[in-house]
């Protein structure tokens, strides 16, 4: 299986691809590449929504995920902000459904806690685990990206554990 | 001048198309057509925002206005309703940006001082006169696409504005 993650900004907008050899039964994962887009100041908003659904596009067709991953928006942030994470967010989702691909979200507990083991670790903690898991020597940069694959670590890590309550079954 | 104004919305995005003739010298307003992209509940949220792109892409080239005109948003509404507009809001931009048109973003008061002469004024008065403005026996349902005639109209006003300010330097 091979999920692409995505963690969406307003500035910046994280992906990061990761297999899962499912024929090992200890989960290996594996890091196929990262990436951020990053939307300039200078850019309308029309601009850089085009340029979201653009290089989204372009990760797509340059990686051809099975699955793509994107966290569920965390609502203690102000209406004024949520609004203009939802406007990036739209085009990402759009961006996906084009291509016929199939979406999941998490919200951002399960993602920490799938990852680090405790849902409320701090963001350096996330970063730091992802490198691990994926044997890299330092955390992906910038941030964003190491976000976006631990998205993709935790669809990962949840359909491992839902396919062998099933198989338990 | 064409105007297609879009009154972006989580179920509901009225879309209303205006002609202004540029040669009288009493400003007349064409309604040309209006409708509203309806989003059914059981659609995922992905299937939604594939459906606002297609049917606003339809309505373009329909249409083919020289400007869209779109409001911009009300930031009294809680995070999580502004995040769910917001990623409407957003492919809406998007499916206009494809297309390469420009767009012109007006406020709620300006749009309902520019309809109805008042800022304050109810959304049954501005339905009210854009029935009134157009030269149309009812006010056009749904109350989302009277509401983006409204936009059309005030954008077109403010163009008018803008011309007769220029001549007069």
């Amino acid at each position: 299986m091979r999920v692409l993650g995505i963690d969406c900004g307003t500035e910046i907008t994280g992906y990061g691809i990761v297999d899962a050899d499912e024929t090992s039964r200890i989960p290996q994962l594996i890091c196929i590449g990262f990436g951020a887009i990053r939307l300039p100041k200078h850019k309308t908003l029309p601009e850089r929504l085009l340029q979201v659904r653009e290089e989204l596009h372009a990760a797509l067709e340059a990686w051809h995920p099975d699955v793509v991953a994107i966290e569920e928006v965390f609502y203690s942030v102000n209406a004024k902000s949520a609004l203009k994470l939802g406007q990036v967010r739209g085009v990402a989702l759009l961006a996906v459904a084009e291509m016929g691909l199939p979406v999941a979200e998490y919200a951002p507990l399960k993602i920490k806690s799938s990852v680090v083991g405790y849902g409320l670790a701090a963001k350096e903690q996330v970063q730091f685990m992802v490198a691990r898991l994926l044997g890299l020597a330092d955390p992906p940069q910038p941030a964003d990206a190491a976000d976006a694959l631990a998205i993709s670590i935790c669809h990962i890590h949840t359909a491992q554990t839902l396919s062998i309550q099933e198989r338990g079954r």
